[in-house]
């Protein structure tokens, strides 16, 4: 796979992700508000990707507003905003920002340093994480269980989870991956999916209370997922569902892995209490194929993230070490 | 709310639990094949009206084979086939089926005790569930949690949990209750929310993977569940993700309460890893209203139920007691 977001001739390319599996579509943004609405829409997800959108964002504000830097400043908060939970949109959008006094160009240019970071950054982690199953496995193949999309869509390239799925992979240390379904929008059934038939890699799909079910049952070996914010205590923000996973793999003693870049860690962020979990639109859960498929006026607890304390957490694995 | 399931003229009438919340329909069973594609595709469905129904199904036996004790026998092992897991389906068979030798009125008179004493049977355990929470919360009112559908709908009428929800609501003890969605079929969305808005008990509605987060966040001060089989040492095998709520609910110190007739229990089977699963068909998580959602050929992993082992659970409720 190329590349699922990156810089062309003054815009934004990425792939819609909201389209997949049905259609692989790309879209061109070339405005604050046209990648504002895709990140919302979720056609540009995952922390990691949307750190690197938040950086090329900056890079669109400071082309349309020369010389204008309140102006950009302005896009640029509306930018960080978007999404409240995933550190890493406030952190590709200050480090793009900090170059703004350069001009243009040189935001730009940090923004594409961001793009081509990303696959090493993520490779150097998949690596980490291999080494770190392999002290308690061995070379055996394993069966694993991820949760939602920390693959390649949800990066610029390779992935977090998913990279390190591939790691394995590539060296024959992977039996089965079951992929969770991720309610309410299925990233794990459309996404993830999509990516390890793409790599053939052995999968099967569940929804997604199956897979505490399946790590309670002795079916999984470890548990590898992604994370949008990781607070300074270790705690983990990802995917609404993680906290399940982590709560029946600590009963069952499996790893559970967060693979995670530096830019998640957010050492502002004392404990997971502090973290700001978004809430998303009731019909994203009430909705089924446009439909409404629930009784009319149903109100509906639809978080998009939880938080998992650190004490469940096996290791936050990330380019650079184990964290905390 | 009526009877949702009786006997009518030579038959047995049920509401048709696909077809809701969208439409209220009744069907009309007259064969043991009928009544199999029914519980099959889960028109009638949950564990102690699948019991009612099999003994009812035994009564159409008899009436369609008279004198031919061996045809009967044959429909009833047919029906009581028809879904592994619930224990109460075999036990309504086997009791009607005792009746046999005095004729198709004696096996018919003994399902329909089975249909009278329901009622009876789920108020009395949900009176003993509400006792056992004020014996920790005292009157105050409660944020509860209930996973799938326990309600009336699963049983002749009251429900088993929501019947437990429905004692404490007309006490003025619950202050809400959060319904999971219950993928794949949704009983939680579809039934659950409809049996709540048809009694005024304040709800809201959830992916499954937020139950487990609304507990972590400290959101639910009990879980209500019901069962489909309890095995001899307490062990619970009930809809799948019931588990992941019972490892969240152990580890936040949340009461987690199954509620289920003594019909349930089966002393035969001695602990929760003799129980079979049902494996259920993988369209049922990888199509959307009737489209195929993810990629072609993708394998699933579905399991219906799961089992959580008896030291997470507070407590079975059934009318007579606490088990074990």
């Amino acid at each position: 796979m190329d590349r699922t977001l990156d810089w062309n001739d003054g815009a934004i390319v990425a792939i819609d992700q909201c389209a997949l599996p049905a259609e692989y579509r790309m879209i061109r943004l070339d405005t604050v508000d046209a990648l504002i609405a895709a990140l919302q829409r979720l056609a540009i997800r995952g922390a990691p990707a949307i750190g690197v959108a938040g950086g090329l964002g900056v890079a669109l504000a400071a082309f349309a507003h020369p010389g204008d830097a309140a102006a950009v400043r302005a896009d640029a908060a509306r930018l960080a905003a978007a999404r409240p939970t995933a550190v890493n949109l406030d952190w590709g959008v200050r480090r793009a920002l900090a170059r703004l006094p350069e001009g243009p160009d040189a935001v730009l240019a940090e923004a594409l340093v961001m793009v081509d970071e990303d696959e090493r950054v993520n490779r150097a982690a998949g690596k980490r994480t291999a080494d770190l199953l392999a002290e308690r496995y061995g070379d055996r193949p394993l069966r694993l269980l991820t949760h939602c999309n920390a693959g390649a869509l949800a990066t610029v390239a390779w992935g977090t989870a998913l990279g390190a799925v591939r790691e394995l992979a590539a060296a024959g240390r992977v039996e089965s991956v079951l992929a969770t379904e991720t309610r309410p929008l299925r990233q794990g059934a459309r996404l993830t999916v999509w990516e390890l038939a793409a790599e053939g890699i052995p999968h099967m799909l569940c929804v997604d209370s199956a897979g505490p079910a399946a790590i309670g049952a002795g079916l999984i070996d470890a548990v590898i997922v992604g994370a949008d914010r990781v607070a300074a205590n270790g705690d983990v923000a990802n995917k609404v569902g993680t906290y399940a996973l982590a709560c029946a793999a600590a009963r069952s003693g499996v790893p559970f892995l967060v693979v995670a870049p530096e830019s998640t860690i957010d050492a502002a962020t004392p404990t997971g209490a502090q973290i700001v979990i978004e809430q998303r639109d009731a019909a994203e859960v009430t909705d089924w194929a446009g439909e409404l498929a629930t009784v009319p006026g149903t109100r509906v607890y639809n978080p998009a993230f939880d938080v998992t304390p650190a004490e469940l957490v096996t290791a936050v694995v990330t380019e650079l070490r184990l964290y905390p």
